[in-house]
């Protein structure tokens, strides 16, 4: 799964038949000392998550493995909230 | 998902059997400035998009979870216009 | 879906047995201009295309919603051949 | 599969139902010669790995092949511990 | 699919339960004059290919559909040993 932050959501009233509900979130990816980077994806939501947390995305046909998901045209959703990373000395990190 | 820029058509008499009546668009990536990447997808519509219109493409297995492109050789959809992105401050962006 | 040129094809007597009957081609990745990129990918054909010819590739699952391909250990198939692309002007292509 | 190495966890109260119980790893992607790059992933284990070790991981609807992933929405597993590395001297390794 | 060269193998005796039995290998990818890129798989056999030899990877759920790794955590099979490539002349390669 990629580590992400919530910077924004994208407003759509066109989208597919499926979707209609769905909220469409904006994810930027993060490094490991949480600073972004400059790649991002467009998720769904299925935790409650909002603008500025940081949260884990599942992606591909995993990010359909939700009651919000499934079976829909969807191939990111964000899965859980971040409350903190433990992250052990390594030689280049 | 994928934002992207419908920036044109491709043109194909001869394809698989299952892809007869599929339009295939070329869909530039986005940054979140709206500014266009390099990298690009050739994608179907589900959603009736135009070129020059700002589009969410899902893609993968994902891209078949549509009515128009159910179990068809199709690993990219066109599923929501977008109306506008709402971005919040964030330190890098 | 991805942009390519056939440019070669792999000859191979040990496969899987799934296989026998496949015709490996060799596909480069094109820019939207139709220049070559580096990148390519070994696909299977369901279109009849030929080497020279530029065509249009579904990767992962999708690869395997042909006749020729389903059930198979295969992630990319050439779906369609290109007549012409349609693109229009757009900042900075 | 992904070479890696267990660099951390990652804490989280707030998550997907499904995902209740399973713990989330950080995992470092390796070179050949062990070293780690920047990029990483976040899985979930089903071997027993700790910190510190060296792991296999696959992503993907293959994350999903495991007791503890099956319809989960986990797009990464961690499948095999590694005791070591056989690798044959090559031309640019 | 993805050319490769098998460089070596994986020793794990702590692996998934499904996965008892597979064997693992290190496949370096190639580039289309067979000089080998840094980036690399760890991969499972289904052709009985050894260290030294040219092979094509089927990565995703298509690394799924042999008898060898149906329904395991394995995202990358190796399907078949090349004898040789035949490449056009073309613009840049």
């Amino acid at each position: 799964m990629v580590l992400g932050k919530v910077v924004g959501t994208v407003w759509s009233t066109r989208k597919d038949e499926n979707l209609i509900g769905s909220k469409f979130m904006i994810v930027r990816h993060l490094n490991l000392d949480l600073t972004e980077k400059e790649s991002f994806n467009i998720a769904v939501d299925s935790v409650g998550s909002g603008v500025g947390e940081i949260v884990i995305m599942a992606t591909g046909s995993s990010a359909r493995q939700t009651n919000i998901t499934k079976n829909k045209p969807i191939d990111a959703v964000i899965m859980a909230i971040v409350d903190k990373l433990d992250i052990s000395n390594s030689e280049d990190s």
